[in-house]
């Protein structure tokens, strides 16, 4: 049984509560165009059962969402929509402004001079040492 | 035989001609710390072949991009770096402000308060109509 949430936006587009423009659907992810789309053909790829964080889902079923995307991806990319370059986005958790909880993933086409606005400014440079440090701890948990 | 370009950052890492801090690696996939990150723990998943889009990328190793970037947003999320959200980002084509024209997928430990901005402002409503027909088409195609 797929876990849902009657409260969730994007479980209620699974469950056919909410109208919702169809791209693709299968019985582990559905795609969907964005109501509010940064340009034409922006869409979501989302799972279908209710997890808020990509490290919750199931591993195949994360995989599942990233294949839909890249597919997604190119037949934007051929179609008059595909624009010149394309944006691939997930927030996860409230510091990365993660609006619904309930892993989405954005696929958006991009133009030049659109609104859209990403800035990751660098924090503080960390010398090479202490990215080694931490590079060999994570190697070690991987 | 993998292709390469010389004056690529990242081939060169692949190389091995150019320092990296590590973090993963396999014969189709490589993952090092970002030089600049914007918070500690910011890495790169990055393909050893050298393309620039991941549309015009081997399907199975975009998937194995996604899943080492999966297994690492979970290693960084129960390390002390986790913070209280990720932020998954990939930029391909000049309108994308893709700096490195190879395709790189950036996992950015988040935390609340940091310097990230990232605005994806709707630039027109569609009509369900207009939603539905763009939908279609986008099925058609898959």
């Amino acid at each position: 049984m797929t876990k849902s949430s009657s409260s969730c936006i994007f479980c209620q587009i699974v469950n056919q509560e909410q109208a919702a423009s169809l791209v693709y659907e299968d019985e582990d992810v559905i795609s969907f165009l964005d109501l509010a789309p940064v340009n034409i053909g922006h869409l979501l790829v989302v799972p279908k059962q209710h997890v808020s964080s990509l490290g919750d889902l199931d591993a195949r079923i994360g995989l599942r969402i990233f294949e839909t995307a890249m597919r997604l991806l190119r037949i934007l990319r051929n179609s008059h929509l595909g624009g010149d370059g394309m944006t691939l986005y997930l927030a996860e958790g409230e510091s990365a402004d993660q609006e619904i909880p309930h892993v989405h993933l954005h696929v958006i086409p991009r133009k030049q001079g659109d609104a859209v606005e990403i800035r990751l400014p660098c924090s503080r440079y960390p010398s090479r040492k202490e990215l080694d440090w931490l590079a060999s701890s994570l190697r070690s948990s991987y």
